[in-house]
Order: structure tokens, then C-alpha cells, then sequence
């Protein structure tokens, strides 16, 4: 299903061969199909280079697999993210292709491997606990077909780690900033560019961190006109929301 | 101060005019300027087209006219935010030519019409309620030279009409959306569209709706992955960074 | 013990047979007996239809044993939600006819088939994770005499998912939205209906999302004035709710 | 326009006297019109004896006045909520059969007299305080055209003066129950009746009050299966939703 | 140690056999011995019948053992709290008198069984997963000298089983109530007495109990008068408040 | 309307003068009486010395003046709490005997001097600010007929000025100790003494204070196992239940 | 009343001039005077050059007068923060000497101009509404005899400003910082120098930052680990905590 | 490389045998380096005697042994902090020397034993359950040079047991206090000495206590005012800060 084949159903509809009503039914059962506890949504596959997305968390191996095959059926990437080895093993079975990337806890299948980004995009992490967050980000960013460059552990109570990296930072279209605790690291970054920055607030610290919130308010209240702000730990929201922009 | 007096400050040091201590010291002292109680940052200057901006609430007219003034002699766009008539009554005494944008509570200075962004910005809010939130946004982006188009009180409790709209949002570039309450208005935008969505949550509402908290979080929390957010009632950030991304 | 004894016991009091102090006293005595651990209250079955409910979280499988035993004796429907497969196996040993809906977590005594409410109930679900709460509802409204349709995984970032079943949603005598995350969906479906709608926060969701607290004050300040809410994950309440409306 | 309208528009398509792009474009552009500040949506006007309601929180007289006259073209009963003395003047100027109910808050013009409601709702209120919102319950009520009762101060630490009330209680095809402080009111009606029960929190309170959340996060807990609830001070809502079930 | 010896320590001083820095040296040696990780108090054993309590969780079976069994020397009520059945094991090896209360999970060694308190204490409790705490509450009242009654599992959805029990709540000489999910009960109970209610909040609920929160908050807002509240789940802090009063 | 008046109605019950609905329609009607915004209840008075009691805050004095009024005719003591010197005006008028206690906020008409309590109740509170809700407490106990001492500015930050006043605080039966800030006084009061501590938590503070939330979780978590807690500012309260305990 | 008396005291009590009850009673009321509504402390002063402060906020002009006047008698500096100008007339009135420090809102008295800090004390601010907080620091800094620089308006978002003040910083003895918003700066400030750095969170912000809370928590959670952190806005508590270290 | 091998830069840069971009990437490159997770600061050991430090927490044994050998190389004192057991045996293969504090639940590689700090610091700790984070911070200190004393159980409402260190404690230089539950012992600790006072929030306590949040807001509004405060569980934060003060 795609854009042609919407433009010929209303064609049909103005030749007469298809009624209005029939065009309205027809229209809505096609963009998605029921596998039984999820339906599938194909409809972003029409923007082309966009991959497929499954969220694995809470979602058992076999139902991973399964929504997995199928969305490999459209021919784009794939990606599920929040995944388990355990899941990535039953995925294993039925699409061999797929990869697994531990640190970011996703599956990749790649298969379009084109440049729809036409800058790079910088993922920056305060710290080595921020990591996990960052690749999540950083894998999106590549399945996405962008550029990508990660500068980690650089948090802002050694800011000399930081400028050290100013010039690559500055040579970036987007910058993700990944940060827990405080999470003052997209502000600092914030003022250093001139380009859009999307700040992940991470679930890392203990204490009054509160699970991301205090790193999450804080980057609500960024000094830096330029930060805009992703849920805590989405990684793949930020990645996301930079691939579109590096795309525009 | 511009890109050409730093460079020549280098090539300076480089011929042996200049120490490399004392081109630290000046490069130092060049980026800002004492008023007293604020130190004016020119360096977003340096970067063509963007303004000078104030955050005018809680500083008194006297504060916010001297401030103006002091931008203003930079020969660019200059914006005040949140700002009152009275300060506006202050400005106008030595900046004529400013402009009071009463819905946005903004005082502009126009000069620079240059169309700087690529494509178009559409401002989306849910209720009549949240339009200064809203305006504050579209007065930015006009600003910092994008075009804006305005889609006001169309809330999600009556999808029709903002499905009547769905056409002109999608030739957007990027899109603003203003929504209090519950907040529900990005998520569904977001999924209409294949561009970046900026999200303001605003303080609109009463009782469970805690002052923009429940907004904030419903929009954290948005199931559409193109949505980034910026803070309660930011309309100005959230301008900036979609001029930003419109810039790229 | 029904309308019908105390109704007896108040003609034996006009009669003389019987004091009003002891008429008071075997009235205190009569609603509910001791089970040691907990007084099982058989008031609501006065009301036809009703069926006998049980909470099994946090219940020992003895315990629900023990209690749906009681309840089953009333020969009405019996119901226990958050019930382990445990629990059903010893439910199973005393009450053979019992069933247990894995993915809506309950023990269903179903012997009661007559069809109470006048119209038909709708279930709405956001996501996939959403299901179980949204079952917990539906197994209720069966339960307790009413037709119920699902309608799952029909998020608002792709509206047209939901837009697609706005004929048989319409077509609804009350709606039960259940959603987690930002909680937008009772918003939009509120607005496509007239008739009354119950919000079910889910606990759906991480980072911001707070176990719920997101969808909760999303739905509890929903521009659409014929949504009330129940209580986070709490699909039994939704049920029980919307099932008395449509016997009204 | 109403529901004829539409069904001949869609002849009219069939009939080949409108193109179908036609059709969609008078289609969207009927439902509402625009007043500069605001899309007056007349589409709840399409379900008999529903008013047309404005909330009046934060407009200026003048905008109130304006909105509430254009509604009041349309022959509908009239319902401005959260109004104040000084918007109600202006309303009373250009609608002078308007009337402003003082303790409710409310302006309200009554066309229709029509009873829409098959029952009595009654409207029971924990404390003096809370009577405001306990009125805008049922001005709402008795403006979309239900019988109503009202049941003030009978908070759960008197549960006497409840209880004597209970016979009337138990007569109600839906019960609003407001209260403020502990918002226990609702799980104590609740048990009393079999019917649906709409619990509003109120801001009445002091100190760990906060504003209505204690009574909110009470009346979510409710231990009563029949309740569900509304946002704080929420009068207007419950009365809506109680009226709805009320017409079922 | 005890009051006499206090006093001839004073004597002493006054007579010259002890100079004021002995003497203010030797009391504060007294009241507390070093056991490597804990200085336990016997201070509060100058009062007759006042019994030894530790507070269980969190420590080794070693420690509650080592803990126990000093406390069990000086010849009073020993009480454990919040104790496993593992630390039971422990204590009963070198305490073999001492028993397991597995419901209040509470080690207690009686040996004073001397009637302290003047009245009658009842314990309420609001649901059947309330009874842990409300059992270490009437265990600790039990331990103190307080003759208790238990009334268990009458929530306020039930009005009526409550009021069966009014006439035996009455004959009290304090109440202690112990509820969670709304904690409407005190309020409801505090009405019915004219003598001190020590309410409970118990973590007891889902959603947005908020393991407790909501109780807490509603019985802090109590409309009752004569309520006052203790920590989430703190029954022993309750027995304890109580016994003191009934011992006056 | 007294206990002699029930037992006497049972009597005719009984003897057959009344019938048991006609004794339950006139026990029904006797409690309250409808002033028609406020259901005064005398059901209090039925114990000795008991005051009537009116909330102030949010009142008009018109309305406090009505309410005082009728509770006047009662011949017990009456107190209004939160009281403006206002509404203390208009209560003048009607009722010449009251007084006004300006740092207590309270209006006190005293007619019933007899000494109810059987020993001392003493009001300790932490800063200077603290004092109008200390006084609130100490007007109250007064009322209820105990006697009270005060000490006040007595922070734990100064702990030899709480030590020199150990004694007197010793030969109290209940103690009160208001607090806000941190809420530390409670638990080092709770430990100098062996008699019930009811806490106030005041409103005192700023910044993290958030309103008196900070000094009551402190108070909920005392380390003294004899302290209870009644609501932010809640001085009536805990005069309340201190006499209360008093009196017994 | 100084050490020496103190002494003197126990001399005394040694010689056999004064019993120990005697001297007990001396002891304990010599530390404070009763001023009617509050017990002012001169222990404080025994510690030489520490000044007498009063806290402005909440006091009438009179109780501030009547504090100061007091305070002023013991010939060391006396402070009075968040003081208004209308307090302060008050003051002058019966302490000519005493000066206003508008921006800091503190009334100071300075009679002792002796240098107590070792080192440089720096006080370094976010942004200009931060200064009033900065400058009550500043201020208390002085009047207890330490040297201190200011260096305001030096944002994280613009961190060539900060570091332009890097050696200057680097010099002090301890740093301390004030931020609202993110309040990211005590980080970034902490890890530039070795010292220890006192955080100041300020209620500066607006939405999200919620009065100081997100600026708290950040603090709270900063990576630096030489920070730690005072009340919002308590400048005073930074500048006193800062000059107790400076005296070391 | 340390101060000279820097100063030794610049003069080769000045010497013209360096270009100033030479050096720029020379000092850029200087203090990490890279060991593919994490990069280690060497910054911090350019101040003497100041210890490497690695927090354990969420790292894997084998990376807690890699930064832990690898920091062991400079020679210093070495602090892993939140380590366990099981990454002790890790770390003890590749440093045999190290030793393993288990109720501080840290690794220790002592090497320079000189004492940096000129006084005494105190560790007090208010219940047993504090202990852990009393001996993270004691042993913090030990490692950073300084002597320490520790004072454990002893909470405020024990009173007495506090005043009998009371001695002890006045001879610190700096106080580490460590409470949860109501946190009140820093204020009560803060009035005792004239010395910098470091508040450590624990986590201990249930219900109310939230994790340590009740603690934390308690120490934030401590009346003292010589009380800062670190992160809920932080000892390691309060050693360092402790030890930095007592170092000047």
C-alpha cells in the first residue's frame, strides 16, 4: 500500500468504478492488519528511509519475534529497542540478518544503508552510567541513515573534558545530550552551538535524583534557548527527533 | 566584535604583535559588556540573523529599557519577553521604532527582514487560553526571519477540526504546538505529521492540571516519536528552536 | 437472606413476635459472616445481576480459595481479579466450573447469562501493554450482563487508527478508554461521542510516565467534559461503572 | 446545520452535483466559525437539548459577552461556568433573559424546558464550603434538562445526618458527590446505592489539603466500585456526565 | 537502674561522697550500653510496664538476637517488630519463652502481665490486607497492658457492618483505626466517638494509593476533631500512642 | 434535645405511643436544624462541656455572626477559629460576651469556666512565627476546659533553652508542640517526657519548607514513638485531642 | 555573660558559694531575655565577632525595631534578613547607624570591622534575578568579617563568561554559588576549583522550575563532589556557612 | 604529568618550540584517557594528597577492576565507593594491597598515609540503620588524610545520649551528621557547636520517609544555621567536603 495505490482508489472513486462508501472502507482496513495483540502500523513506511520500530520492554520473546518478521517483510530497517538477548534470540531464528547491539540493548536489521542526513549528529553522555541511553540514541541515529559521532563521560564537573570536544561539537547539525544527576550538560553544550539540542534526561543517580526527575526538571529549565527535551531514558526519541531534523 | 577581529586577533599573535596572554586577556574582556546588573552577551551575534533577546519578567521598565537600548546599538532584531506595557511605555522613550506585540506580551524591534528559515512554521494551540503562549512563539519565529502560520483552539475533544487543518500542517517544516490541561494536542499532531514537533506545555487549567505539571508530563510522555519539549509556558524556546531547525 | 426475610422480620416486629432490640440485633448479625480473615458482604447481591467480587492481589491462593468458595455458594456470577494462575488452581479444585482469563488476570464463575444492560459497551485501547487493564474491563462488563466490543491498540499518534472505528464507537451506550503514557485517547474519543466515557489510566509507560501519574492527570483534566475516571490499572472499576450505566 | 444537512451534502456528492474534494472542503469548513479569539463549535448542538456552554475563567466581560451571544443565536440553552458578577453585566446588556446564578457562578439563559432526564439526580455536598461546586453540579443538571436534589453538608464525621438522608439517596438514578479535606463523602454514598456515582474533589482545605489533591488521590482510592471521578471543583463535569447517563 | 538510684546519686553529690563531675560522668554512662552497633536505651524501662522494643527490619537474625536477648535481661515485656520468622529462629535460640505473632509479625516475650491501661482499646481496621498492621498495633497495645478488641474488614463502602459495631466502638477508651487505599475510615469512626482515634494510613491499595500517600493525606485532612495520625503502617506507633493515653 | 429525650422516645416505643418509623422519622429530624446554608450540629453537646466550634476561614461575617449566634443559644462555650477581627465585629453585635483572641485568630464566648481536664496541657512551639497557631491550640484547650501552659521559642537549634524548661514540661498529661521549618521539635519533646505529644506542623518557612509540608513528614517519621500528628497549622486540633485525652 | 562568668560559675559551685541547683538555675536563665513574643539568644555572641541576626520576614515593623534595638546592645554586629524599607524606618528610628542594603533586603549594623575569615570568600550568581539571594550572601559575608568578590551573571549556557572569572575563583578560600532555573552552575563551579563550594538554589524560573525545586534537586545530585547545598533562596545560610570555614 | 610538566608548556610555546596550537592539542589530550568505557580524570591528583575515586554502583566487576587498577597507578590513595563484595575479589586479583571496608561497602588502597587535615572530624549518626553511610563518610575522610571519631545512635529523641558526646563533639573542626526518618539531628548538632555542619539525608525509614526525601527537606529547613546539605545516602560526598574544609 502506498501512495500510488491511494491516489488510484480515488481515482476509481471519480470513474465511478469504486463508491464513496466502498473507497471509505476500503481506506480504512488497509493501513494496518491485526496480528491479534498489536496492529502494525505501515503507514510510516511511506516516507521513505524511515524504519520500522517495535518497543520491546514488557513484550515476551515470542511477540518480539513475531512482530519483528513481519515488519521485516516491508524491506526497510528495523529496530527494536529496549531488547533482550533473550528476545534477539528468538528474533535470531526467523530473521538471521538481525544484529544485536548489548550496549544499547537493540536489534538492528539493516538493510537500507543510504544517507538521508545530510550533517552529522554528535551524541554527547555526562557520564559512563549515561551510556546505555546514549547508544540507544546513537543506534537510531545510524538506522536512520545518519552520521554519527559520540563524545561520552564528559560531564560538566571536569568542563576542561568537555572543551576539548567543543570543536567536533561545533561541527554538528544536531547534538543529543544524554545526562543524569543534575543534568546541566545540555545546558553547557547548549550555549557552545548554535544548532538544535536534544536533551535525554537519564535514570542514573540515586537519592534525590529520583529516578531522572531532578535531571529532567533541570533540563526543562535550561538557560540555553536551543535545548528542547525528550522523556527520561528515551534515547530513541532523541535519536528520532534528530534524524528528522538532520533530514529536513 | 566579529568573526573578522578574532581571526585577525590570531593572526596577530601569530606575527608576534601580540602575546598569546594578552590575546586571551582581550578575546576575554571582548564578549560582554558591563550595564551594572547584567552582564549583555554579543556573542549570539556572531551568528547572522539571530537577535538579541531579554526575559523581561521581573525586571523593572528602567531594567529592560536600558537593557534594549544597549542591544539595539548591535543593529540587529532585538525581542523582549514577557514583557508589560509599562516596560514597553520605558523602551519606546529610546527605541521609537520598537513595537509592543500585546497578545505575545513581546516588545520587538524589527531591521533585519531577511527570510532566513527554508520553510514554513505552523503554530498549533488547543485552546483560546493558550494563544499568548502561542503568539510568544510566532512572534519569535517571525523574529528570528522564518514564516509562521497561526492554527488557534483546535483541542483535541474535537478532532474534526483540527483534521480540517491536517492539510496546511503537513506542508510545515516544523511545527509548534501550545496545549495545557491535559496536553494531548503533540501526540496527535505528531502523528499526522513526518517533522519535528516542538511541544509548550502551558499553565492553562485548574485543579489536577498543577499549574502546566500535568501537560509537562503528559507530553514527556507522548506515544508520537517525532515530539521534543521545551518548559511550561516557554513559547519563546520553543520558537527558537523550531527558527533553529528551520534554519539548518 | 433477601428483600423478602426482612421484610418478614420487620412484619415480625409490627407483630409483636419479635423486639425491635432483637429485630436490630439479628439484622446487625445477618449481612455478612465471618470467614476469620474477612467478613464477605452479600448486600450487593440483593441487586439482580450483581455478581460476587473478589481482589486477589496479595491474597494468599488458599485465601482466594477459600473466599470464592463462599461467594460461589450465592449462585450468582463469581468474579476474582489480579488472580494468579496459582490461585486458579486451587480455585479450580472446590469450584470446577471456574475459568481463568490469563490476559484480563481473572477467575470467572460465569452461571448467570442473562444480558442486563441495554446496550453495547466499548472497550478503547491505546497499546499493546494497555490490554490487560483493558481486559480486566471487559471480562467485568461480560460478568455482569452487557455486550462489550474491543477496540485495542488505537493510540492517538495515529489517529486514523481510531478514526477507522468511530462508526462502532458511536454506536456505543458508554465507552471505556483505557491508556497509559500521556493518557490522550479519552480526550479524542470524547469528543467523537455523546454518550458518557470512564478514563482507565494504565500504569503503562517509564521515566515521566510515574506509574500512571501522567495518564492519570492527563485524564483527569480532559477538555472533554463527558470523561470521568477511576483509578490507575483499575479496568474492574471501569467495568463495574459503565456495566451500571448501561442498566439504567 | 444538522444532521439533514449533512445527509444531503453526501446525496448531493452521489447525485454527481458536488466532486467529492468538494464535499470535504464545505464539510470542513462548516462545523465552526471563527470569532477571532475563538472557533465556536457548534457540532454538540446536533444532539437535542444539549447546551452550548462557555467557561468563563480568564476571558475579559467583553469576550464572554461575545461568545455567549453567538451561542445564544443558536436557540439552545446557555451555560457560561466559572463567571463572574462583572461578565455577567455585559452578557445582561446584548441578552437580557440571561440570568446569573451567584452562588453557582454561572450565567445561564433557559430556552428549553424540557426534561431530557428519565430520573433524579441528586447532588450531595460534604461541607459548606463546598457548596459552590456542589451548585454548578446542578445548575449544569437542571440547564441540560434533569430533575435535581440537593443534599448539602452532610460530611462522613456526622454520619448520622448522612444516613437520614439515605432513603432520598437511594431514589437517584445518578449521585454527585462533592467534598473537599479527605474526600472520604464518595466511598460512603457509593456503598449506600447502586447506582453510578460522580465524585468531584473541591479545593476546600487547608495545609496537607494542597489544594484538592488529598481529596483526588482519596476519592481515585475510592474503596466503592460505583465511583468514578472529575478534575477538582469540576462541578460543570459531573453535572455533564451525570446528565448524560441520566438521558440514557 | 531506676529512679531510687538516681536520686542517691544526687544524695551523694549533695553529701559530698561524689563530687557534680562524678557524678555527671557516671549518669551518662548509665543509661546506654555499647554493644558494638547499637547503644540500647533503658531509659524508657524507668517507667513501670513500659516494655523494651527493637525494631526488626533491616537487621540480621544475629542482630535482632543479640539486640533481644540484652533486652530480655531486664526483666520487662520484650517486643520485635516488624520481624521475620528468620530472626524469630535466632531470638527463640537464646530466648526460648519468647513467641512469633506471624500476623503482626511481631517476636514478644510477655512476662509482665499486669493490666496497665484503664479501658478498653479497639483496633478497626478497614480491609482484610489492613490486618498485618492493625495486628501490630493490638499486639503492642497487648504487650503495654491495654485489654484490646479487634473489629476488622469494615470499610466505608459498607456503612452498616461498621455501625453494627458502633455500640462496642463506643464502650472505648481510645480507637485506633488503621486503613489505606482512601483512609476515609477514621474520619467516619471519629464521628461515631467521643474519645481519641489514632488513624493509620496503611500502604494498602494500587495506583494512586501511592503506597500510602493518599491514605495519609486524607486522614491528615481528617473532618473529624479528635483524629490524629501516625506513619504509614506504623501499628506499633499507634499501640504505643494509645496504651500511653489509656494508661492516664 | 438530650439523652433523657432518646430514652425517653425508645420508652414510647416501647409502650406503644409511637410507632418504630415515627421513631426513627423524629430521631431522624432532631439532630440539625437548616439555617440554610449550614446544618448546625448539636449532637456534640451532648457531652459536658463540649464547645461549639465554627470554622472561620472562608466565611463572610455575616455568615459567621448567623452561626455564632445560633450556637450561643446553647449555653455551652463557643469558639470560631480563623477568625477575622471582621467577623469577630459582627459576631459582637449579636453576642456582646465574646471575646476576641487576636493571636489565636479565634472569637471566644466562654460560659462554662468549670475545670474539665484532670491535669496539665502543656504548648510548647519552636519560633516566634509559630506562635498564632500555638495560641490557637492553648485558646482551644482553654475552651475545653484544661488547664495549659506555654512555652514558646524553644527550636531545637537552642537545645538548652528546651532543657531548662524540662521540668515543667514533665508534669504535663499531654503536651502539644507546634513547629515548622524542619519539624524537629516533636521527637526531642517526645523524648523527654512519657506522656502523649500531639505535633503541629506549621506553615513556617520558605524555600524547601514547601508550605509545611517538609515539618510534617518530618513529624511522621519521629523517631519518638509517643508522638501523633494532626494537619499544617491545625492548632484546633490538636488542642482538641489533647483534651480530649485530658478529660479522660 | 561570657566564658569567664561561666566559668566563674562553677567555681563558685566548687568553692561552695553557690549549691548546684542554684547554679543550674543561673545557668539556665541567663542564655535568653523574654521579649514578650520571643526569646532572644545570646549564646551565639559567646563565639567572638559572630554578629546577632533577626529574621525580617512575617515580623511587624515594631517586633523587627524591638528585636534590632535589643540585639544592639551587645556591641557586636546585628543583621536582619529579608527585611523591608518599611522595617527599616522602624530601625533607624532607634539605631541611627544601622544602613539598608536594598538589593540584599538586610538592615546591618556594623561596629566590628575586624577581619575573622583567613581567605577570600567569592560569591558567584547564575543570572541577574539571582542577585538579590547573591547579595544577601555577600552581605552576611562581610558583616561577619570576611573578604569577599562578587561575580554575577555568569550562566552555564554562556560558559566562556564563567571561565573568563576562572583564576579570579580560583583564588578563593571557598566559592559560593547561586542559581535558579537548573541551577547546573555549582557544578560546573565545583569542578573548577578545589575548594569547598556552597550551592545556593534560587526560586528563580518560571513552569517546571517550581520555585526553586528543580534547582534544589540539581544541586543535590551535582557530580562535583566538593559541593554541598542550603535552602532556596537562603543566601544567608551560604554567606554564614561559608564564613564559619573561612575562619578556621 | 603534573604542575611543572604544565608550566614547562608554556615555556616551550613561549620559546617558540611549541606552536600554541601544538599545545592546545597537547593539554586537550593530557588529562584522560581513553579506556573505551570510561575516561579516567587525572586532574583531580594534581592537588596533593587527594585520593582517585570510583563509584561502584552499576558497574560490572570486571569494569570496577579496570578503573581501580588503572587510577592504582598514580600512585595515590584509591577509593571505590557502593562496591561489593563481589567486585572486591575483581579488584583484589589485579592490587593485592587493597582492602575491603564492608559495612562502608567500600575498596581501599591506602598508600599515602600523611595527615592533610588540621583537626578532628566527627561522624555522628542518629539510628544503627544510618551506619552504612556514616562509615562511607568516615572512611572518606580517612583516606583524604584527616583524623576522624565516630559517634553513632544517638537520634534526638534520646537526647540525653547526644549530650554526653556533647564534649566530644565541640572539639571537631567539621561535623558530619548522618539521619533519616525525620533527619532532625543536624539542627539539634548545628546548635551544639560553632563549627561547619555537613547534613547527610539516609534513606532509612518506611512510609513517609519516602526513600530519604522527609530527611533531605528536614535538613534543607534546618533552623541551624550553620548546616549544609548533601544528596540523600551521599557519605562519600559529606567525607569529601568535610575533608576539603578541615584541609585549609
Amino acid at each position: 500500500m502506498n501512495r500510488q495505490a491511494i491516489r488510484r482508489l480515488f481515482a476509481d472513486v471519480r470513474a465511478g468504478k469504486t463508491s464513496p462508501d466502498e473507497a471509505v472502507e476500503r481506506l480504512r482496513h488497509l493501513p494496518f492488519e491485526d496480528l491479534g495483540f498489536a496492529k502494525v502500523d505501515h503507514h510510516r513506511t511511506l516516507r521513505a528511509g524511515m524504519p520500522e520500530v517495535v518497543f520491546g520492554a514488557g513484550k515476551t520473546p515470542a511477540q518480539v519475534m513475531s512482530i519483528f518478521k513481519r515488519l521485516a517483510q516491508h524491506g526497510t530497517n528495523v529496530l527494536a529497542t529496549r531488547a533482550t538477548e533473550e528476545q534477539f534470540s528468538s528474533v535470531q531464528q526467523v530473521v538471521p540478518q538481525a544484529k544485536y547491539e548489548s550496549v544499547a540493548r537493540a536489534i538492528v536489521l539493516r538493510r537500507d544503508g543510504k544517507r538521508y542526513g545530510k550533517g552529522l549528529i554528535t551524541v554527547v553522555s555526562a557520564g559512563t552510567s549515561d551510556i546505555p541511553v546514549a547508544e540507544e540514541a546513537a543506534v537510531t541515529v545510524e538506522v536512520m541513515g545518519s552520521a554519527v559521532k559520540r563524545i561520552y563521560d564528559v560531564g560538566v564537573a571536569g568542563i576542561h573534558r568537555l572543551l576539548a570536544h567543543a570543536p567536533l561539537i561545533s561541527k554538528s547539525r544536531v547534538v543529543i545530550v544524554c545526562a543524569g544527576m543534575e543534568g546541566a550538560l545540555p545546558s553547557v553544550v547548549g550555549g557552545l552551538v548554535g544548532v538544535p539540542v536534544i536533551a535525554v534526561p537519564t535514570s542514573i543517580g540515586y537519592g534525590a535524583a529520583f529516578q531522572g526527575l531532578a535531571a529532567l526538571l533541570g533540563m526543562m529549565n535550561s538557560c540555553a534557548s536551543n535545548v528542547s527535551v525528550v522523556n527520561i531514558d528515551n534515547g530513541f526519541g532523541a535519536g528520532y527527533v534528530a534524524s528528522l531534523i538532520n533530514r529536513l
